[in-house]
């Protein structure tokens, strides 16, 4: 939320979090409680399932899930500025908490657990500190071809994880081929009925996202509703199986089950505070708080522009991290926006962040009493949800379409989808940032520089070798289709060293500047080596079009007074006095 | 050398060291053998004091720096593609050494002198192979700003290091504040003879620089021989002070000098060839491979334009690398192409490398019989020549013009001046192009986005902010300074948020893309999302002038087919579609 007014206090606010409920809350009303509810309660329905299976994949016993899913959503209702995003474990972080906790202790321990609060503490911190520092422009280094290359590897990565789980197989492994192999040489110890389970969950939650709707809808149901239905397939999924495995015993013949859920609210948690057990988990806060944001940043504001409401990036930071500090505290784990719960929550109708606090009262309702229930629920069943789930972050298109569209794009995104599986999500990330970067200025540095002649007849220049144009043996016309800066500044002097050496009747080089936006310190010490060069050898250096903020600082620079040649409004005006016979 | 032809072994040969010696070996006549005769005696002359001096400066043997001109200028007039560029030791180069060595052996010690074997042949190497890779640009990422800072700095280190031998101060330090306040501790302990000795030759030396050529143009010379006389001061220093230390017997009273010279020619020697040795070299010698081409190149370029010819960066790299391995087996140190000497052999006529030769035959001549006569000379002579020498490096000018052109210009040399005095050489240059990269980065991710309107009565379209312009409420035109890629395109994606939550009245969104002259997957996936979002809300998103080769791949891409909007081939056109009213 922008402070229009430029007092001092206003710009203290700037720096201070702001309190979006301060806006909303005033103006609330029956209608907004009527419908901030009714979302509510599909949010908090479709919330059970997700968030005991999200807490399984990260390592943690489900009901840490639960936990998670009520303070960091009554955080983020005072702090957020999204009216609709929905916070709590989602799949990619639960995948990198697994990871980052993995190397460090063993799963289910209370150590184990103990790290998770520590992680989102520092990811709670990271975040915090990036929005009071106004640095949520970082999360724009994390290219999209990185992006979307690191979640399809995620996807992939989690539902491999969870095929152990789904076949009853004992399988174990790091990276994804050792994952797969090791799946494929213990396929012989498959459980049964933990398959069949598995397989026929699976089975029915695909149906529910492809078939149950047009089927309902044919039944006579709106389409909205009809789709707001289709969504509690996991939770009639878990409640059939749950009820199945504890009416047949199934547990006593081997399914793994979630066993005893503590019943009761989420616990007072204090997470470390020593440097000692922070330094290993400091690169993983940050790559989670960066990745986390930015998927929480694009779904919220992909919602919030259907509504022509907008959401402050550097305010998200804020609440996000405030979230994830509240599940630090109530016995959670790392959290961030989710992009399937927001969705529901914006078709079932949320109007006001409210929705969120109301879900929060839901699922608290559900650590209390439905946790009894859940100790017959059978693994393989979650597992079937995240598989569900996960898959539809898994898109290959993006590849071909990458390649299409660019070749160096493309190589950060396989580079980046290859070394997640391989290497893991970490190593994946940063040397997908690193490549791109890399490819980045790999790319600036190598400018096009087009040389230019006179469409005949006309005030147009076009590149010579696009169209037959008119040029002259005195002058030579470049047009650089990049900012100048120290990277390819050289590369224009090289290119000027090349033209001049062979063209004997050289007299006049002409910059038409129309794409230059930036010339920096290198670039203009390039320009004056260039000119003098040129004078050197009796030639002499013009400029054409160049734009308004670079011909400010020109004018403030020593380049302009030494210049051999003279700067020209238009290349036509230039063309006129360079070449006045071809003309 | 470009190949014009494409014939296959044309293209074998760009892939192969070229030998330009074959290109000016045969029109090599009486005259040029003249005038590059004359060249090298004048630069023989020149290069002695200068090699001892850089060679002490390096921590090494005096002679090692004879040694070091020999087989390096005869490969560098093999293998140059620059006709007057002298190979040999330089100041910043022998700097670099002595700090890369000073951690690993004492100065003066054989294992010492084996290590700048060691580094000569890694640098040579890896010039070599950036030079078969055609890397030579990335030498381009070093920018001005930190190439400027880092030369001053060492310069002024250079300096600092010198003041002990010229004053006979018993001062270290590693830092140059260690240096300057252990020099202020010691001051008392000052040598008086040695002080005399070293700023009488200081005086005499800068007189010769500023004072002596005006005098003997008085005295009826020509002013180009006056110029080369002028530059002959430093031997004239050394044989007054050598034949004084002698006949007055000056060591006998604590004067230090050179010492017994080993007579005869360079010795050929082996460095080291085993990893382990190699690895605590190889940073060190990828930053004096980087420096030293960049500031042979440089001088290179400056010299071969002023006779219209050019260098080719790649072969330089090539000539270097041979160079330096030529210096590593002939007991030498790491060598690059020299300002100072360069200059002056083009301005005594040098027009082939084959004046190189010369020279090289006349260092030979002075390390097998020259040596014995420099036992006596004092080594405070040698500390006079060389504060002289590198005090033209320091430039405190670039400072203020680099502080009026752009503040994160300034930045990243002030950056590279304090890290390279304060943290040493190599963390300093290190840190400046670290700091350079971030800067351009974090720049281009801040791109200029304008609002323009109509300049009433014409086809021209301004920014709003600089001239009273028109504009439609259902019209929004913004012109992007700046090519969009993945750190930039979410600043779009804000700016046009923000700039439709507070217009109710908008129907319409234009981009003037003129100035827009790449656009990678990143910033496509924006425009989509942008696009998108404000179809939600019931907007159209136009294009106008829209570069050729961005057209190319967005007619390529599945953009254009989605986008609400139309692509209009010049501002003012969309301006009369979309706004006919205001037109």
């Amino acid at each position: 939320m922008k402070v229009s007014s430029g007092s001092t206090v206003a710009a203290w606010r700037r720096w201070l979090p702001t309190l979006p409920v301060l806006q909303w809350g005033r103006q609330y009303n029956r209608d907004t409680l009527a419908s901030d509810s009714v979302a509510a309660l599909i949010v908090t329905v479709m919330l059970i399932p997700q968030s005991l299976a999200y807490a399984m994949l990260a390592g943690l016993p489900p009901e840490v899930g639960l936990y998670a899913s009520v303070a960091p959503l009554l955080l983020y209702a005072l702090f957020g500025s999204s009216r609709v995003l929905a916070v709590g474990p989602v799949a990619v972080v639960s995948l990198m908490t697994a990871t980052a906790l993995g190397d460090l202790a063993a799963a289910g321990t209370p150590a184990y657990a103990g790290m998770a609060l520590t992680l989102a503490l520092l990811s709670g911190l990271i975040l915090l500190a990036m929005g009071l520092l106004r640095l949520g422009f970082l999360a724009h280094f994390l290219s999209h071809p990185v992006i979307s290359g690191f979640i399809t590897a995620s996807g992939l990565l989690i539902a491999a994880s969870q095929l152990k789980t789904l076949l009853g197989i004992p399988a174990q492994g790091g990276d994804f081929l050792a994952l797969l192999r090791s799946l494929l040489a213990h396929a012989g110890q498959l459980h049964g009925l933990t398959a069949g389970v598995g397989l026929i969950t699976l089975a029915f939650l695909f149906w529910c996202r492809s078939g149950l709707k047009p089927w309902l809808v044919r039944l006579g149901l709106a389409p909205r509703s009809a789709d707001l239905l289709a969504k509690t397939g996991p939770v009639l999924a878990i409640a059939l199986t749950t009820l199945l495995s504890w009416a047949l015993g199934w547990q006593a013949q081997g399914l793994k089950v979630v066993g005893p859920v503590p019943q009761g609210l989420p616990p007072l948690t204090l997470p470390a505070f020593d440097l000692a057990s922070w330094q290993p988990l400091l690169l993983p806060a940050v790559l989670i708080s960066v990745v986390g944001f930015v998927e929480s940043v694009s779904v919220g504001q992909t919602l919030a522009a259907k509504r022509r409401q907008r959401i402050e990036p550097d305010q998200e930071l804020v609440a996000l991290g405030a979230s994830n500090l509240g599940a630090a505290f109530t016995g959670g784990l790392p959290v961030t926006g989710g992009f399937a719960r927001s969705v529901v929550n914006f078709d079932a109708g949320a109007q006001t962040p409210a929705a969120g606090i109301y879900t929060a009262g839901g699922l608290l309702l559900a650590s209390l009493f439905l946790t009894p229930a859940l100790a017959h629920l059978p693994q393989a069943t979650l597992a079937a949800t995240i598989v569900v789930a996960v898959l539809s972050l898994v898109d290959f298109g993006m590849l071909r379409d990458t390649w299409a569209w660019s070749k160096p794009d493309f190589a950060a995104l396989a580079a980046t989808l290859a070394g997640t599986l391989l290497l893991g999500v970490e190593a994946g990330l940063v040397l997908g940032v690193a490549l791109s970067l890399a490819l980045f200025l790999f790319r600036t540095s190598r400018p096009h520089i087009a040389e230019v002649g006179r469409v005949p007849g006309t005030e147009h220049f076009r590149n010579v070798q696009r169209h037959t144009v008119q040029t002259s043996p005195r002058v030579l016309s470049l047009r650089v289709d990049e900012s100048l800066y120290f990277a390819n500044a050289r590369a224009l002097e090289d290119r000027i060293n090349d033209e001049v050496a062979s063209r004997p009747a050289l007299a006049h080089v002409l910059l038409q500047c129309s794409a230059i936006n930036d010339i920096d310190a290198s670039a203009l010490e390039s320009l004056q080596a260039i000119d003098q060069r040129l004078q050197a050898s009796g030639i002499q250096l013009h400029l054409s079009e160049v734009k308004g903020p670079v011909m400010d600082r020109l004018q403030r620079s020593r380049f302009l007074p030494g210049l051999s040649g003279r700067v020209f409004m238009s290349q036509y005006q230039a063309w006129l006095a360079l070449a006045p016979d071809a003309a």
